[in-house]
């Protein structure tokens, strides 16, 4: 695995540079990545380009032996081409321009801002795309950030109908697929649709998914330009993007079918103050970040179909953007590097090299402070070289290995519970993320796949919420022969978010031997029990009532209705689980597919990578691994403090 | 009572018709509501009817024996007609349209669209107004709903200067009335007059208030405009609207004199979670709803001034619009229908007839499932027949008597607290329901009256809260001989908004005796005790100081000022009661009125309709009817589960 | 000192006047403030200026012997003034119109409305500038309140830009100053900055700043302005402005240096409903307010840099405004004016002379009631000059004297905070505050002063926090010989809000030998112990870490980091103190600076004013002064009830 860093030449004097690209190199850094905000020095005005500066910084940067990640300026467009071109702006929900003098102001759907951003691309990788240090290009950055997907500019509007057109031939056809009928919404014609937004009660949720579905759509063309603008100049160039934590706005995987790499930005502290956790999660975890975030981000990327995927980003101190900004634990710099390399990860590249004084960031910490002296991320990779030296000791296979568990997480799916969530606390990506802290919690590695994924080689596939499952993907889904826990809510739209004929799960009822025709969303506090043979627990937020000639496995036991029913090698939620309920479902499910469970203490996990085994706490306190024999250990040992990472092979 | 169901028919293939209208009949329904929603259907291009659908649908269900009610579709003008005319949407407090793509996104002031919106009602009477199986039209569809009557568009700003004009002649009166002198609101002319938004703080309370007033009136002259234009081709036509729950925004009692019948739509588990009720109360309560809830809109519209009333859309499943929605516990369609009769209704109407897979209201139960299955309560109805039939074996008297209780419930008076609250934990509404609560659970039937009701006949009249209570009022409210309670505010505002010359409660002040020269706010958790003889509890939120020459019945105890001040047949609660202290005030009241008090377990509610007695229990648990002597039981016994009804005839 | 009342003749029938004139020189008043609301009845339309009413006023209040405070009329501009020149309305952060309809609806960098503030202005100077009987000019009315500092009007942007050529010179130098280069965000001229709002995510801080600056000195040129219109005509005319409690949207300093006198208006119930205070505290003091609310702006105010202050408003019942309006205790308004005394003000005049029955304050008591008689407040007052007589008995020096101890308040630094507050729990006047509090815990009296005060003759100055402090600051601290206490992020700052060369806390840290490369903000919840010889409690919200060569009197007890550090004169707290840290630290650093200790008991504040000495009860019970010997007590005793009042001398 390399490591590396996020270097910002431009932000300094340029007499710091060489001894800059010298520390890197000695630091065991083997990657920089620069450029994507510096627009406005490469091009001060528009059609003069300003390359020495450049030149000389990347010419440095590869003469002390860094490969250099290259990126597109994209994300900033610069002051003198906003008041050039003003429509390029977003639009807002609430119908205002998303102004200029932070970053992401572009509209996706802008022509306009795309032609400018293929014509910088294209400079770059004109001046750049053989220079032999710069192996990749990183195309804009963070594309989501700040709410950046949907804009509701004229662009916007414009593109939504010709999409609108392309995907249903006629307006005849758009108003029967959407159920216009249903308040007098038809449509005399494509001009007349606008967004669904403004309108007096909620619009049309066929509508709204597909302004989703056109606005992640948008973000993908987007990216495509780009590459297309730089590959002729840069033969031979990979390509990447770099992605944040729980951002749905757009399908990553539809991105990443124009992608090489995928980077994605870790910020555990970040993610845990800013995310949906409980106050008190918040607090336990404030220093070392809840034990699965980071896990569950690597395992999502390493599945998202690229070649290769890594951090692009990695918190090395605190940062500056969540609601507050406690500093990482000792060691735990270590600690989410190795974590990173356990669940697959070919490179981690820290955010920043130094922290920058001035501006809007100047509060996030880099590996050196603003005065030049090194920080405590800095001495925390300093030792590094000795744990990988370490690792590499016996030599041993490190390919990651497919997982015998499969989690399956669709971006669509999001978009469809956020439309109509109808009750307020089903949240989509909080019920996937129990599940994978439950399978985690029950030691096992798991693959995050998406909806439209083969399956094959999967003993346990978990499917905790698919809305929309057609005939093919299920067809997909049981030719793995896996076993296969489907969640609420599976199977209940249509491709137009409808109700299926045949009622909710759809294919899957017609499969199983049952339906659904009754859901009821409940109030956080209302509880219904569940129970079963080494089932139980309870079920909250949302409650099926199923209709059903299947198998119940568990019922509930207010009456008796079933409440985890179970066909062949399928099965099926007919609820939100507490956290017992899923537990339990889970152990049961893994005892079927032969999946092996060892049960970790609190913030203890565990994650296999070929040959190597590894034990990561996360805290609240010491624990001791609580199964040692036959192993040898390469890293730490059975005890492990909190932040503390151990490192074993079996002996065979 | 007639029961019936609300039905789309352009939703559904026209096969389905003819059974659906058999199945209607042989569920016991006489009545079916139509065409509220179909405008796009009926003219899907300006000036081309398409009426045979319709007429099919018409005709089908009328051979079916089924009276129908025709709803106007002017909630939901069509995409062509926005287009050609965008004026006439809805702008909102921020100053933006209102956009199509939901329903109700026009503004009643609109002379265009209240042109439009009677050219289509014209043209359907001209085609159905004599059709023999059309005995009721129902105007538009829930007015106010979304927070629709309140519009700042151009021509609501131009309506309103015409308003003001003839209210008050010259702009000097105006300025007088509103008392503008003070913070140099003068304004010149009527033409300089704007809507009170988007001031740097609060508009003068008196401006507000007209405000509030004008857009009333214009939902009542939009809906009298369409009855004008049915009304000349449909001879003999009962005009309905089907109004809302807790919906304040338009005065009803005004609307009411342009109607014949009086619809409501009892969604009693959808308001629950969605008004202000305690969030342990909504879980407690969460299957059956408040005890109060339907029971407050039954004896609301019954009293609203119409010759018939009853429920135009009655839930009979889990809805989709709160935000949570859980199921009706198993019996409750039932208990709502029965208890729709016992407090007076003459028809209950069930919405909808089939649950639309497609578009905003997909997961909104029906009677039927999307795929034509009977859902639970169509079951439940079913058995409705034979609980009419035990109703009706003893011949008896149905008819339904005046109350000898009568509790005041105004709209002026909401809008003006909402204006000025004082103290933001002031609700109008909930010290209404409240009281309704209270009396209620001491086993009285209660009439709802209107600020300007004439009020004879009743023992005890309630009054929690009347702040515009002039002369004439009151000599009508003296003139009733019941004894009479008022609550906090009352008479403390002249019509324009401002402090009586002889301070609060001004006439009422007079007559008994004291003034309100100061009033106190109280931020929730201040309470202040309460005693007198029979008299406990304490006060919360509001406390009045009176100055008094009147006899005193209770004091706070910790200044020994008058709490309850009492003058002849009247007496003043000078702050907002708790439930304890609510609870030995009207005890005592209705004590003096000679109007019996019947203690009830929580969650049991009787009720009498002319020789009929009913109990209803809410639950949370199984209660036994605490007086059963000399009774004959028609229905249950005086044990009654949750959701469970008992009827009964006292014997002489 | 003086006592006085708020007065609008506009809103009475004249033939009140004489008497109302006559009754507040019966009540011991000799000031009257008027006018200050009546643009449109001075000049009803443009340019026909209607005297004579005004003139009759003047002379009546004059003739009973009352000296006049005249407002000009400019927080209120007149309709027919808003029409013929919409453009001086202020646009709000949403880019809407501020509206007509309530007041402040200017924008303060309109030339149009300055100009037009200037003209009424010097025709009042004309008219009244030589009127034996008015002393002071009150210009315009509570700059700032409903958030009216800042507007993005036209006329601001404008003036923005002008303000920043100025300041900066050249586009490029700013572009440096503000680390442009960030995000691309560097400006091609001055023309092309737009104020910093609507952007994605959070502008540039050094953006932010400046627009803070810049907002806040078109107040001052906006005052300033009109007070140059008057002087010419008003020979020997004094200037007072009315300021508000917890405003700090515009630097008062700045604003102070025009002034002659500084008037506040002391709401202690509203402002306790109102501002952050946690809700315990809120229903715990609800009659009586905080005992730090008054007092603290009292020393605010009479060290802002007038040569004389008192309050132009101070409640003398409940108000109207906040979100609960309680009544004040029996006693407060006595205890507010005796208090107002005692920290050393001029002048205490109440709001207002009677309730005004109409409009949005109606509801905001006066000291007569709408009806004439007098309310609670007018009976308190009667009462006061038996007070003052007391007091005099003994002939004493009532000059106040610098207090031993200075804590510094400054208006930049909040603004700083706010802007990057880190943490959201960080919030600059709450820490203030909270230090005020601890102070005055421990018996002392306090002045507070600005970042720029001389701070000579303090034995101990306290500076929770002063992000900007540059080495002229610091070395003019050095210079006072005091003992300096400064709080966290002190020094963390440079003048275009970036971090020092030397990290923080800048020179203070190279003066003091250490500097602290990092931070963290803390969620609520999370706390990190310290102990030190006589330092006990914790941190909170805020720590820091330290790089150190420095004395550690207190450490952090997880890590043994310096928490308390100390080098001379100069101890510096790196962290947000709880309220036991905050108590152990000063007791600490009064010992040092030999400022005596009084511990007082909750509730309990004590004031020294010239040889008088004063005690003042806010509660929650009746308390003892705990050290009462070689006292001659004029006004009270030792024991004190809530609300109660003592005065001593000390006996030789």
């Amino acid at each position: 695995m390399k490591l590396g860093v996020c270097y910002y030449p431009e932000h300094w004097p340029e007499q710091m540079w060489a001894q800059d690209a010298t520390r890197m190199r000695d630091l065991g850094l083997s990657l920089v990545r620069i450029g994507e905000f510096a627009w406005s020095r490469i091009e001060p005005v528009r059609g003069r380009f300003v390359w020495d500066w450049l030149d000389r910084a990347i010419n440095t940067l590869a003469d002390a032996g860094l490969a250099i990640v290259l990126g597109t300026p994209s994300a900033t467009p610069p002051r003198w081409l906003i008041r050039d071109a003003p429509s390029i702006l977003a639009v807002g929900t609430d119908g205002r321009l998303r102004g200029f003098g932070s970053r992401r102001h572009y509209c996706f759907s802008s022509d306009i801002y795309r032609t400018e951003a293929c014509r910088i691309a294209a400079a770059m990788a004109e001046r750049y795309g053989r220079h032999p240090a710069i192996s990749t290009w990183q195309i804009d950055n963070e594309y989501g950030c700040h709410g950046t997907v949907l804009s509701y500019s004229a662009a916007a509007i414009a593109a939504f109908r010709v999409w609108l057109a392309n995907r249903y031939g006629s307006i005849d056809s758009l108003n029967v697929a959407w159920g216009n009928v249903f308040w007098s919404m038809e449509y005399p014609d494509f001009e007349t649709i606008e967004p669904p937004v403004a309108t007096v009660t909620e619009a049309n949720p066929a509508h709204r998914l597909d302004w989703r579905r056109f606005s992640s759509d948008q973000v993908i063309r987007f990216n495509r330009a780009q590459i297309e603008a730089i590959r002729p100049n840069a033969p031979g160039a990979q390509f990447v993007h770099n992605t944040m934590g729980f951002f749905t706005d757009y399908d990553h995987r539809a991105l990443a079918r124009d992608l090489d790499v995928v980077g994605w930005d870790s910020y555990p502290l970040g993610f845990l103050d800013s995310f949906e956790f409980p106050d008190a999660e918040k607090q336990q975890w404030c220093r070392t970040g809840h034990p699965d975030i980071a896990a569950f981000h690597h395992d999502l990327y390493r599945g998202i179909g690229t070649a290769s995927f890594g951090v692009m980003e990695q918190q090395a101190g605190p940062v500056n953007w969540a609601p507050h900004n406690p500093a990482p634990l000792s060691g735990m710099v270590r600690f989410w590097t190795l974590e990173a390399f356990a669940h697959g990860a070919d490179f981690v590249a820290y955010f920043r090299w130094r922290q920058c004084p001035f501006a809007q960031e100047q509060m996030h910490s880099g590996l050196r402070l603003p005065d030049d002296r090194p920080d405590i991320g800095f001495d925390e990779i300093a030792s590094l070289s000795d744990d990988f030296a370490r690792l590499h000791a016996i030599p041993s296979n490190t390919r990651t290995q497919r997982s015998a568990v499969a989690l399956m997480f669709d971006y669509e799916s999001n978009w469809l519970v956020e439309i109509q969530p109808h009750g307020e606390n089903f949240r989509y990506r909080e019920l996937i993320f129990q599940t994978y802290t439950a399978l985690r919690g029950l030691g096992m590695d798991v693959d995050i796949i998406g909806a439209d994924a083969e399956g094959t080689g999967y003993r346990l596939i978990v499917i905790p919420c698919l809305p929309i499952l057609d005939s093919s993907r299920l067809d997909r889904l049981r030719a793995t022969g896996a076993q296969i826990l489907f969640g609420p809510r599976t199977g209940s739209k249509t491709a137009h978010f409808a109700i299926p004929d045949t009622l909710a799960p759809g294919d899957l009822g017609t499969a199983m031997g049952f339906s659904i025709p009754r859901v009821e969303s409940l109030r956080t506090g209302v509880t219904i029990g569940v129970h079963g043979e080494a089932i139980e627990g309870a079920i909250t937020h949302w409650r099926e009532h199923a209709c059903v000639r299947t198998a119940s496995v568990a019922a509930y036991t207010t009456d008796g209705a079933p409440a985890l029913l179970e066909a062949g090698d399928f099965a099926y939620l007919a609820g939100w689980p507490d956290a017992v309920l899923l537990d339990s479902v889970l152990r049961r499910q893994a005892t079927r597919a032969s999946v092996p469970i060892r049960q970790l203490p609190t913030g203890l996990r565990i994650r296999r990578r070929g040959d190597l085994h590894f034990a990561f706490n996360a805290g609240p306190q010491r624990v001791t691994i609580p199964f040692r024999e036959n192993i040898q250990f390469l890293l730490g040992s059975a005890d492990l403090e909190v932040a503390g990472v151990a490192a074993w092979i079996e002996l065979t």
